[in-house]
Formats: structure tokens, C-alpha cells, sequence
């Protein structure tokens, strides 16, 4: 067997202990005589890694009983929708912080739904976060929203915004678990699982219990934040293999040392790339501002789109996928979510090092 | 390895060649050195599996190209809000066949977003299914909604009512694809894949395309099924681990012989279930009318509660899992999808004579 180094956006590369584990229970799990994903969801064998995986996402993100942890479907584009129908009562709005496309379908979604306002934009370049002091937030607003991470631009909140007394939701789809944080100021915080947490299928949803009691009426059973956390989200069958998937990853972060370490390991990566990059400035550039660069999705160009092509070409024989910018944009891209070995990224600096003088 | 013989009603057992392949390429998958849950759902190789499953579908049901296939989340309990979101126009209302508790959980969904009607109810010991007769459609509904298969009370429809000119639609979660039937009578089927087709986390929609373009407008855009179908259910990141078991699956359907020989296996399997059953007519009793009985889900009850807790406990012992009735009727029941070996079943019938004479 050879593995890959795997730089794609998401679906992710995920640890390999993670897999191996499912890879060697995967037809007798457990001693149960079959796979996980054949058995009952109310069985008591699946509850177990159900709740133990709704655990470790509280523990790893130090927070307490005022939280729960919900496992929908649908990725984030389905929350886009969801929060707005819970969360902005009638005659309302809610703040939207846009930082790319993805704030930006948000919004929109809002807007289907009930109404959006934009509180900050940083359009049309999108090379930047917005300032805490460029929010321009209405008082009266069910919630602000913004997306702590873009993958397509390559940006990340680095510090988030006081919002004050107005709630504070964020769509972490692309570096949920990637250092410590303070979850604790958030009223609600989604990700679709298939970036930093596990694979596609699954959306982890941390909510502040006491804000499930003041969402909206009238709304289908499923759509309602409140049937899944009533039910620990077993209302109805849950994606019962992913949701084991993602236990198996955050097993993995807790023994790697929990969001501390993955910082250490996540920063460490970011800056062998983003150093890289500052050494041939004639060659590779970062259109992101130094302040507001991502440590999970480190966006470049070269002198020219040929080049690009060439690279990303040279980089999959050379044992590299994913590295094509997202097709919005172009350019490359490095994906190096917290699953991404320390020496996968070193061995596509070197890549990018040789690349460098043979076509510089 | 020790594999149990596993009769949960869902997530159920799966086919164990369907399931090796998994197993066999967890970690480097068609040799591309990482797990197909971690490549892009934009990659041509992920495209090619999402594309055979839903060729492979309609193949399998005998539709041509007036039919797509769309791979959704969140279960049927969401196709329940979706189905009328889309498609119970402003100031209309939607017929529902009544046969149990998700039909039941279909209807309260149509009357949250819409208006839902009762065609027909076997309310309240839903025994059987309803007469083609006993169908009062209202023939300016939407559309006529019928659950083909109802696992709690084992109950199947074994031919289907004619509605005329008014769309007939179907939550086939628990028989999809359990024996031949005409699929072009229908609109709409739709069915989680965790009793039939795979694991959780997909929902299998079947759709006329015809259809798609009378759906109501003003939709969230994850809640339109015209979303999902304009991009073959790529708008999103789909499930794409779940998707590609259902293509395993599915290729273990078609190498069988297709749904004739799905039909063959799984009547095989529930004639014997049935026949042991009526060879103790002292000892155990199927509730349900013989013309409605379902070869999916085969419900029983032995002389007492104590018996049948007995019955689930050695049955356990013996290798076999997942006896337990519904939480909500108690009893026994034994889930025999497609996946299930006859041998299986045989082993059942033969614990099922032994208990019959220990405890009789």
C-alpha cells in the first residue's frame, strides 16, 4: 500500500490511525459479528460511540452542560437555511460578515428564509478578513454570522469580532478543531465534518442550549435544532458510519494532545508553506494580507497559468494531489487541515523549492 | 472473523461482498493511495462511482432517460417536508395513505408547510394494507403519498393503487428494490438507504424530471429537489463514502441477477418465516392479514411478553441479533432485506422449531 499526500480542499485526507482502526474492525466491530455501519442505531453498542463522540467535541473545545452537540445532515449549506428559520423571528433580521463565497450563500439563504444585512464586507477581492472595528453591527439583529475560515480565498479570523449582547454564530466548516479557542463566546458554531472532523455526511453542530429555547415555531420536524438536541440527534436514524468516523478522528486529536497541539502542528505546517512562498517572491505569491492568511488552506500563484498547470501536473507524479486552486479562482491551493502529516508539507516545499529553480 | 446473523430492522445487514471491496480498498482505493472518503467529490474518480450508482438504479428499476436519480441526506423523516415543500402548490393539498406510524409522520409534515389529506387509513391496527377500492383520491391533489413497506407492523402493498392523473409517490426506505415493480407508475419514490441499499446518510430519490419543473418556487436552495438534479447531487459536497457503498451494493444486486432474483431470494426467505409461523399456530401468531404481509419485515408474537424476551435473548445467544419489535408495538420481528442470506433465515426457522417445542 502507498499513500498519498493529499492536499484537496475536502472531502480531506484524515488521520491515518482513524482509518486503520475502522479499516481493521470494518466487518466484525467490536466483537459484534458485523460492521458498524450494519448495526442499529439504537443499539446499545452504537450509543456508545454516539455520545462518546458528542463528549469529546465539549471536552476538546472546554466547554460545559450550557452547550450540545448536535449531528445533522445536509453540510453547511443546508445550515445556511436552518439557522435563519430558527433564529430570525418574525420582522427580523440577522448581521452576515462576508468574507467570500461561502458567507456570501449564506446570506443569501437568510434572505430566502427572512431577511439578511450585510455587517461587514470585504468584496470584491477577498484577500483579507474584516477589522473588528470595520463591523458595523445592528443592535437589534437575531444574530451575526461569519465563517471563520475561506477556503476558496485562503483566508481565516484570527481574532473574532465582539458582537456584544448580539449572538455570535460562525460556520467553522473549515477549521473546526484546528488551535484552542474560546467556543464559549459563540451561541452556535456548524461544520460539515468532511474537512478537519471526518469524512462527508455530517454536519457537527455546537449550540448554547438556553438559545434553543427562543427559536422559531411552525417549522418541519426536521429543520428544528430543537427535535435533534431533544433526542441527542436520534430522532431519526443518524449517518451513523460518519458519525463513528469523526469519533475516531477526535480519539486521535485528544491523544495527539487536544487543540493545543494540534496549533503547534497546524502553525508549524502553515508557515513551512507561507515561508516558502516569501523566499521566491519573483516566483510563488500569497495573494492573502499576512494578517488574515489560513493556516488550514494556503492559496498561491505562480507567473503564469501555464505554469500553474505544469506544477500541479509535476506535483501528482511526484506522489501530491489536490493542489488546483478552487476552480473559481484558480491558482493553487494546499489543504493542510490538522489530519496533514508535518512531512507531507515538507515534502511539498521541497517540491515547490525544486519547482522554483527549474522553472524560475 | 465471526460474522452474527443480524435481523435489525435498520441500519441492516449488508452484503459481505459489497462490504470486502470496502474493506479491501479502505485505505488506498483504486489506486490512488488514500480512502475514497477522503478524495474531492470533484475528482473524476469519485464521478465515476456517483454516476455508475445512478446508472446502475435506473438499470435496475428498467426507467430510461425521463427519470433522474438524486442522492440526498437527512432520511426520509426530511423527504417527509421536502416532498411537500416542493410540490403542494399554494392553496392545494396532497392525499396520504395512511398505514402506520411513518406514514402517519408524512402526513404531519405535509400539514406543517402545506395541506395533507387522508385518502385512505387502516388506523388504528394498521394489520393490512388498504384495497385499491378504499382509496377515496381527491382528484385535484398534488399528488397520492403511500409508504410501500411498513416495518413496524410488517405490513407491504403487493400491488398498487391506480390514481389516475394525480402523481402517485412513495416512501420505499424499507423495500426498495426488494422485487421487480412498474417504477414508471410513480413520480416520485424516494428511500433512506439504511434498510435496502446501504448504510445511513443517503437518501435514494427517484424523480420524473418532468415533475421537477412544476415545483414550487422560493425554496431554500438545499430544499428544492431542482438544485440536486441540475448537478447530478453534486451541488454540495454529497456523501460520498455512504453513495459509494450503495454502488457496491448495487453491483452485488445486478451480479445476483438483478430484482428477479432479489424477488426469488426474498420470497424464499419469507415463506419460510410464514410457514413456520402457521406450522405452531399455538405458539406464534402473525398479526398481519396474509394478503398484506411484507417479506421485508415479518412481525410475531408468542404466547406471552416474558416468552418473547426470552425468545430475543437466546435467539442472541445463538448467533442471531435484532429480533426485538418496535419499541412502539412490542413483539418479535424478524428484518430480512435484500442482503440477508437465505441461510440466515434458515437458521432462524430452525431456532424458531426448537423454541417452539422447548416452550410450548
Amino acid at each position: 500500500m502507498s499513500r498519498i499526500w493529499n492536499f484537496y480542499a475536502g472531502p480531506a485526507t484524515l488521520p491515518l490511525p482513524a482509518l486503520e482502526r475502522a479499516r481493521d474492525e470494518f466487518l466484525d466491530w467490536a466483537g459484534t459479528g458485523m460492521s458498524i455501519m450494519e448495526t442499529s442505531h439504537r443499539s446499545k453498542e452504537y450509543d456508545q460511540v454516539h455520545h462518546e463522540a458528542m463528549s469529546l467535541i465539549l471536552e476538546l473545545l472546554g466547554l460545559g452542560d450550557e452547550y450540545t452537540v448536535l449531528f445533522l445532515q445536509g453540510g453547511a449549506s443546508t445550515q445556511f437555511a436552518m439557522l435563519p428559520m430558527n433564529f430570525i423571528p418574525s420582522g427580523r433580521s440577522a448581521d452576515y460578515v462576508i468574507t467570500g463565497s461561502w458567507s456570501e450563500k449564506a446570506l443569501k439563504e437568510a434572505n430566502i428564509v427572512a431577511s439578511g444585512r450585510v455587517a461587514a464586507t470585504v468584496a470584491p477581492e477577498f484577500t483579507r478578513v474584516p477589522r473588528a472595528d470595520e463591523l458595523d453591527v445592528d443592535p437589534d439583529a437575531a444574530y451575526v454570522h461569519l465563517t471563520s475560515n475561506n477556503t476558496i480565498k485562503g483566508t481565516q479570523f484570527h481574532e473574532f469580532p465582539d458582537t456584544g449582547t448580539v449572538p455570535l454564530v460562525a460556520d467553522m466548516s473549515s477549521d473546526f478543531l484546528w488551535a484552542p479557542f474560546d467556543a464559549g463566546r459563540f451561541h452556535l458554531i456548524y461544520a460539515g465534518a468532511q474537512k478537519n472532523v471526518g469524512p462527508s455526511g455530517v454536519t457537527v453542530v455546537v449550540v448554547r442550549k438556553s438559545w434553543l429555547e427562543t427559536a422559531n415555531d411552525g417549522l418541519p420536524t426536521m429543520f428544528k435544532y430543537a427535535t435533534h438536541a431533544a433526542k441527542d440527534s436520534l430522532y431519526n436514524t443518524p449517518p451513523t458510519f460518519s458519525i463513528y468516523i469523526v469519533r475516531n478522528v477526535l480519539d486521535w486529536v485528544k491523544a495527539e494532545g487536544g487543540l493545543p497541539a494540534m496549533e503547534r502542528r497546524n502553525r508549524k505546517k502553515g508557515d513551512l508553506l507561507y515561508d516558502v512562498i516569501e523566499a521566491h517572491p519573483a516566483f510563488y505569491r500569497c495573494p492573502v494580507e499576512p494578517h488574515s492568511r489560513s493556516y488550514m488552506n494556503v492559496v498561491f500563484r505562480l507567473p503564469s497559468e501555464d505554469l500553474e498547470a505544469k506544477f500541479v501536473a509535476e506535483a501528482r507524479a511526484a506522489g501530491m494531489v489536490g493542489l488546483k486552486g478552487h476552480r473559481s479562482v484558480g491558482g493553487c491551493r494546499a489543504s493542510i487541515y490538522n489530519a496533514m502529516e508535518p512531512t507531507g508539507v515538507q515534502a511539498l516545499v521541497d517540491f515547490m523549492e525544486r519547482f522554483a529553480r527549474d522553472n524560475g
